[in-house]
């Protein structure tokens, strides 16, 4: 038997439905079929991912009827780039795509954001399709329509804003998906509790252990609330211009991490717990919250087995400089969003400088 | 003294002006300075429309306190692909622009599609000014949203639909264009005219020297007829599903010539020209229309001093082979726009075959 649940993203004429279950991935190509596409599909996906799921998804496809052509990515944070997309264009020709043929991601986050942005670009825009097989993935990528790839000089510099016309999350992948990566998500999900659930971040202070446990009612149910928390944010500010901006909530110092590092040392969940703690005390610093709230945040990031530390030797005028190129800097100042309770935050503007002085001080 | 008329295309939060006369173009920064960006901007524009119209646009930003960055794409249709959308992505980061810096197209249809895709697509999409200098781009790219680049398997197989912020159309600068590109917009107002308004073509038929004297007035009421009538199909189908595409009458056989001939031996008006003398051929060999309305179509067109036809090197299975990678195909067959009357228009569904049957019938 399995479970399912499904919730609709809406947009109004580009609304979606998420359906998040344990053990749907067969169900896939059926569902598809059921949107106004084909004949022809391309699951974009990664070499890892398809030894895995592939043939699943696959004959589930072909029994649909959508003739698909699989397409892998290689592994990792640096490939996604434009040579990424532009070797996806030459694979969707080959494989004679058309405007109404699906493109399918299956995999994690940089799988959905590539093949995202190219589904958006190729024939300005096929039906694009995600089966996200990461936890991170499921709770993260799956509302907000963001697509895009890396440049040389910063993340997500290039990409649009391309909405999904489905989302099918199978919380089962998890049981396949390396611990590191487990818990990278369990950092987004702590951030969606601590910027707007107190009851989600209650939820998990007592059940870290089942969800770490990856138990499935409890997971696709957190999955859900996460997707629907991000939706109602999302719902309310489409296009990213201010209010959804609470969902950067430790990623402004995250990215600058991930970018330091090459994108090699951290993975996105681990570099954006490191972020959240250093947002918690600069929230307490700055009188935004008290020790308490920050300590809460701290305890379960802890509690999750995530890094809570900043390393040292990044500490100085990089991080400041890899602020301040971060794309949300606006006329030089930084929109850094802050905790004010459990569930509530607020913004505070910041210059690079400032953060960096911030930073500094928490660190030593 | 400047006269100017405004148009407003309606498309709920993405509506946008479009503005048309003659000589206005010193006021652009002054009425970009009305729009909530800055507090830097990009040129896009090519080198030849830079040293004819650069100095000015600049100055009127600058006074706007715009802080323009001129970036120059070398000319033609063949420098319309990816690699010149990561020039300026690159470009756009050493100009440090940020969400709401405005990227200005200065020029024909290449600067406006390229700088269109790259400012839809840089940082998620920044604002985007259209400032078309050509006949065929006041015409025809003001209005519809669609940006992108040409790839080797085609024409513009890579883009966004992306809607400006604004559009500053300057007759003037009209007098300045070679005579050939001339002619090559007038072609696409005939389209207007055959497809959507008998009135128009009547005009044209009466006007047409006056209208290759490049009057003021006559223009400017030309250029804002046009873009209203664009203007009216694209509100009624932004994502171009079904009704839109009888824009793309003549643009079937038109973009399998200019494809054909390497984009090199004819301009894009000139491709449509000889496409829609065909369609009109096309339209009565299938009893869609009158022998008179073939005619008439024709017969403006070559008063126009257009090409009308086809080349015989081009007909035989190479041009089939080219309508059918054209992206309009839908499950292996072409919707080919035919003309009924003059002003109104009917598809007809052939495959790609059929079609060169009939061209070569009718070349014969």
């Amino acid at each position: 038997v399995t479970m399912r649940t499904t919730l609709t993203v809406d947009l109004g004429e580009r609304s979606y439905p998420i359906c998040i279950g344990a053990g749907i991935l067969p169900g896939l190509g059926a569902r598809v079929g059921e949107i106004d596409c084909g004949p022809r599909s391309a699951v974009v996906t990664d070499p890892n991912v398809a030894a895995l799921y592939g043939s699943s998804v696959m004959s589930s496809l072909e029994d649909a009827r959508l003739a698909p052509t699989v397409i892998e990515l290689p592994e990792g944070e640096e490939h996604k780039d434009l040579q990424s997309v532009a070797f996806l264009y030459d694979r969707f020709l080959d494989a004679r795509l058309e405007r109404r043929c699906p493109v399918i991601a299956l995999g994690g986050g940089v799988v959905g954001d590539v093949a995202g942005f190219a589904a958006a670009t190729f024939l300005r825009g096929v039906p694009f399709i995600q089966v996200p097989t990461t936890l991170l993935a499921q709770v993260d990528s799956s509302v907000g329509g963001k697509t895009g790839v890396n440049h040389p000089a910063g993340k997500n510099l290039i990409g649009a804003f391309y909405q999904p016309r489905l989302v099918w999350a199978d919380v089962r992948t998890l049981r396949t998906l390396p611990r590191r990566q487990v818990l990278a998500g369990v950092a987004e999900i702590i951030k969606y509790a601590v910027i707007l659930s107190p009851d989600l971040f209650d939820l998990l202070e007592r059940e870290m252990d089942r969800v770490l446990a990856l138990d499935d009612d409890l997971l696709t149910g957190i999955v859900r609330l996460c997707c629907e928390l991000k939706a109602m944010v999302v719902s309310k500010d489409e296009r990213e211009s201010g209010y959804r901006s609470i969902l950067n909530f430790g990623h402004t110092v995250g990215h600058a991490i991930e970018k330091l590092t090459d994108y090699r040392e951290y993975l996105h969940g681990e570099a954006i717990a490191i972020g959240m703690v250093l947002a918690a005390r600069l929230s307490s610093v700055r009188g935004h919250c008290t020790q308490e709230v920050e300590d809460r945040v701290t305890r379960l990031i802890r509690q999750a087995g995530l890094p809570v530390e900043i390393p040292a030797e990044l500490v100085g005028q990089h991080l400041a400089l890899a602020i301040g190129s971060d794309k949300k800097v606006s006329a030089d100042r930084v929109r850094f969003v802050c905790v004010e309770e459990i569930g509530r935050t607020c913004f505070d503007n910041l210059t690079g400088e400032e953060i960096l002085r911030y930073v500094e001080e928490i660190c030593r």
